[in-house]
């Protein structure tokens, strides 16, 4: 496809400036543009493929820059960027020094806030319109949320916050009827009925003729807030969810029809109270695989876009930890799975499946998740919530204090630690040895091969400890072939004098770098905090002592050994290799692993030196 | 008063055999034992007068252990504890080693969870109900929760989680109009809608009316769960925010009636569905001066109970941020300041008044307060999130994604920071500069005195800079009359071997202590995080250095400080006073400064020695 119509796009106002027919085909070219583009670079398709007609609407109907739109989780907003100057660099999507996948205010103005999380942004493009008013400035701010991030309670309390508002603020509820898979919880059914109800056909008829007669903008704005007001007191659909926190609701509008989406965005655009417009939208659009299986096409790896196949995906940690609950979760029946709308991800399918008592899925609401798991614990329960590790950010406060100060024995299994690729900076999981590790109470184990990791959750499954065990995305490289067990593995080398402490996916890397030298000595924690005080016997007569950790160098395991190194009076050298007052951009893991110094080459190198 | 009733309950089961006299007389047992004894021991005064005929009757109708009655924030439980056998030990409420001023599940049965922080009881009594009825035990769980808790996100996604049950569950919202102070955002003004609705008074006749028919509890529990739903169809009202979320909403009750209150919680009791119970309650309940102003009784001091006036509280260090926020706001008109329903408790009264444009109170809700902040920050302001140090922690997440990957200048002000006292466990302020000081780009200060707070609001007004200032409940020791200015504070001795390094108020323990030993040698970190190389080089020489950290040892800015001596090669000892992986419990802060080594006469023992 030559792209004739997009390639001219250079800005907004370009979109603004065609006709029906030419914007039929410029969604036909983000189409292609996007699936030829993540079926080589991976990344969000079937959230992109669906909002496409609403993000041409919108850049049609509001003026960004000076109108602030932020597209919530940010996993949506590729047309957006194709629209805003981007398509140049689209290819570049997901790679190194390329284009996030993700809004990133560094790389556009366009892109007003950082998203990555969810439901953050009614928060942000809150703050955002209060300071437009502030400086009394032009535009105003404009949140795109799903309705998967609707489930998660920030997004309710900006909606608190927002409803006693004398003045326009637009919410659009992008509602696929899915979060990443199948949407959970009461909220979704509250969207259905909207979705369902009986005014729906009437209600965009009435819209589209009545709007014919609302100009775009113009000086008459106090004539078309007048009517748009009159008119609203009989489309606005009162009694809802919505109009309850002080939203006036509007909609449902159909997602794909981009005359009806101006036209109600118009509408929300003059009105003088907090709106939330409601649009429909199925997820995948345009792509029939996707269209079909939008669960499976949420994030994808590299595929084949006539068949829609990808690259088979390997066994992960996530499938063993899945597979290690689904084993003990047979013969223990206090043994319970959370999750926050990541069964999937965190490998859970089949635990869903088959203990359907024992699974929950909470939806995107970490400080929930974490706090319900810690009453199924107060409740005599052996539960597992499994995270991603950046996302359990969210529930730090929780794990203090509903978990650890009455000393629970809640169990995290922590996916996705340490760096994840692609993402970028939003999604690195490389606080969460830090952040865990200032907790009370608290062990935290990390292993390096499936193995361990089954290991483990049989182990704390058994005790009575508040612990995580922390893991990293995809697949082991099983090259050590030694036993692992105890709280740490030690493996001597002939009379050395340096010696490496590592934990986690790198120690692969360091028993390669090491077996090449082969008169290093290694001690591998599999225990990662508390770190058992004998190992600080076996280290005082080193010379030299390098700690590698793939995670945050402020606060990490590494910091406090080297306490206990300085404690214990160590007189030799102490090297930390950890990441230092930075976040991790996009880029293979590989990549990275090599800026940090991680992988086998660099370690050989360092320790050579 | 001889609390000739109260004194006979040993149980909950002895509240159930009461008549309606006996229960009145016992209702003014509890006021009295409340009033008398946080007359002299401070606590929550106001909240819990307001709740002592709901508790009465949760007892009445439920029965604890077995009913697991969740109290929110916990702020409201004294009669909850007065009814379960802990009336003997009531005088030593909130005093080190006695009761604790909330529910504490290692003080009795009866505390089923850790309350402390708002809005986490609907997600633990969730957790709790389904371990129980997979253990198949008896009974349920209950919360109560107010309405200010329910402007916390947690809560929305518990109600969200709990909605699509098939099965019994209630949650009682204890409705007294106000969080601490007046209550914001929408859900308030629901609450108010619902409170109004005029069929009120024909319910709660109809209510009383029926349930005479309806027994306690008995083998016709078909019978009853039967009539009670179709009865239900009458007198449910549908159509509000909480039916939409999959909760049957009864109400609303008069709180301070006992028989209605046992009524509605008897129909709630053999629901077979989600079901919240609308009480409606007076915050200070029978007494005279807390019922007039509930937000000056809602956390007391010691009082006079005949004339209501208590020790005047003096300045703090809250009242100098305030006062500060102020005067700079005054001649910076980007200067904004926020809070999550803590207006007065972070000295920002004042500030609401005069800037009233620029003043945000969000409600109890700390995530949306710290994206909404960063978003006035992206949008060009200079806001202040002024915030007490334990609730910062539920935005933990937010600061890492919302404010630190874009460097946004959001600048903290957190209260509370350190030890706070009586409070115990769940609000001790230790754990914010050891968990913000993971987060790549941030600075952190800490201020001994007032006018350093001053100086470092100002100078942080006008940096672009990501950046927290810490400072500590109460007020002052303003002992030392030296300039404090830049990074850190060198306060040298003659040719002394010894150094110690501390920051924040121990500072000025630490300035005694030193004063009267004369030959030790002082550095005060003002600023905390980063620490500037150059101290380094200053202290190279010394042959033992002591840091003095009034937070947690791992993580903290000690630990920090260590490993660059470590990288540095530093020869002598180092030794960290901090806290070591406990809780602080609930003490008056001069017993714990004892207990950890922080007061003026454990610091020159340890210097001594």
């Amino acid at each position: 496809m030559d792209y004739k119509i997009l390639s001219c796009i250079k800005s907004p106002d370009d979109v603004k400036k065609l006709n029906n027919e030419q914007l039929a085909v410029l969604c036909e070219e983000i189409r292609s543009v996007i699936i030829e583009t993540i079926s080589k670079n991976g990344g969000h398709l079937a959230s992109n493929l669906g909002v496409v007609e609403l993000t041409v609407a919108l850049h049609r109907v509001f003026s960004s820059p000076e109108d602030s739109i932020i597209f919530d989780v940010g996993h949506q907003c590729y047309s957006h960027k194709l629209l805003t100057g981007r398509f140049e660099k689209f290819s570049t999507i997901r790679t190194e020094g390329g284009l996030s996948g993700y809004m990133r205010p560094q790389e556009s103005e366009h892109d007003p806030f950082v998203t990555g999380h969810s439901s953050n942004s009614i928060s942000a493009a809150y703050g955002i319109y209060k300071a437009k008013s502030l400086n009394k400035s032009k535009g105003t701010a404009i949140a795109v949320i799903g309705d998967g991030a609707m489930t998660g309670g920030m997004a309710y309390e900006a909606l608190n916050n927002v409803g006693n508002l004398k003045a326009k603020f637009i919410v659009i509820l992008n509602d696929n009827k899915m979060s990443i898979s199948k949407n959970v919880g009461s909220i979704s059914r509250v969207f259905t009925k909207l979705r369902n109800r009986p005014k729906y056909h009437t209600f965009k008829f009435a819209v589209s003729r009545l709007l014919i007669k609302i100009p775009f903008i113009g000086n008459k704005l106090n004539d078309i807030l007048y009517s748009a007001k009159e008119f609203f007191k009989g489309v606005v659909y009162r009694n809802n969810i919505f109009s309850s926190l002080g939203f006036n609701y509007l909609g449902p509008v159909d997602g794909h029809n981009i005359n009806s989406l101006e036209s109600l965005l118009k509408i929300a655009k003059v009105y003088d109270r907090p709106v939330l417009v409601h649009v429909v939208t199925t997820k995948g659009k345009g792509y029939k695989y996707a269209e079909d299986m939008p669960k499976d096409y949420h994030g994808v790896s590299a595929f084949d876009v006539q068949t829609g196949t990808g690259t088979a995906t390997s066994n992960s940690f996530s499938d063993v930890a899945g597979k290690t609950l689904c084993k003990i979760a047979k013969s223990n029946e206090k043994v319970c799975a959370v999750t926050a709308a990541m069964k999937s991800g965190t490998g859970l399918s089949e635990f869903a499946a088959i203990y359907k008592d024992r699974f929950f899925d909470v939806g995107i609401a970490e400080q929930h998740a974490v706090t319900f798991t810690a009453g199924l614990a107060a409740g005599g329960m052996v539960p597992f919530f499994a995270v991603y590790s950046s996302f359990l950010q969210r529930g730090f406060d929780q794990i203090i204090h509903d978990c650890a100060i009455a000393g629970l024995p809640v169990k995290f299994l922590i996916d996705r630690a340490g760096i994840v690729g692609e993402d970028g900076e939003t999604h690195q999981g490389i606080f969460d040895a830090a952040y865990l590790s200032t907790i009370p109470g608290i062990s935290l184990y990390s292993p390096c091969y499936y193995r361990e990791l089954e290991q483990l959750i049989q182990k704390t499954a058994n005790d009575k400890e508040l612990c995580a065990i922390r893991y990293p995305r995809g697949c082991e490289n099983n090259n050590y072939s030694g036993e692992i067990s105890g709280d740490y593995t030690f493996i001597k080398g002939v009379n050395s004098p340096k010696l490496v402490i590592t934990y986690g996916r790198i120690f692969s890397n360091v028993y390669d770098a090491v077996g090449e030298l082969k008169n290093i000595d290694i001690i591998k924690l599999n225990k990662i905090f508390p770190i058992v005080r004998e190992i600080f016997n076996l280290v005082t007569e080193y010379k030299e002592i390098h700690f590698y950790e793939e995670g945050i160098k402020s606060g990490g395991i590494a910091e406090h050994f080297g306490n206990i190194l300085l404690e214990n009076g160590f007189g030799g050298r102490y090297i930390i290799h950890a990441i230092d007052n930075e976040f991790v951009p996009a880029a293979h893991i590989s990549s990275s692993f090599k800026k940090y110094g991680f992988d086998t080459d660099s370690i050989k190198a360092t320790l050579l030196s």
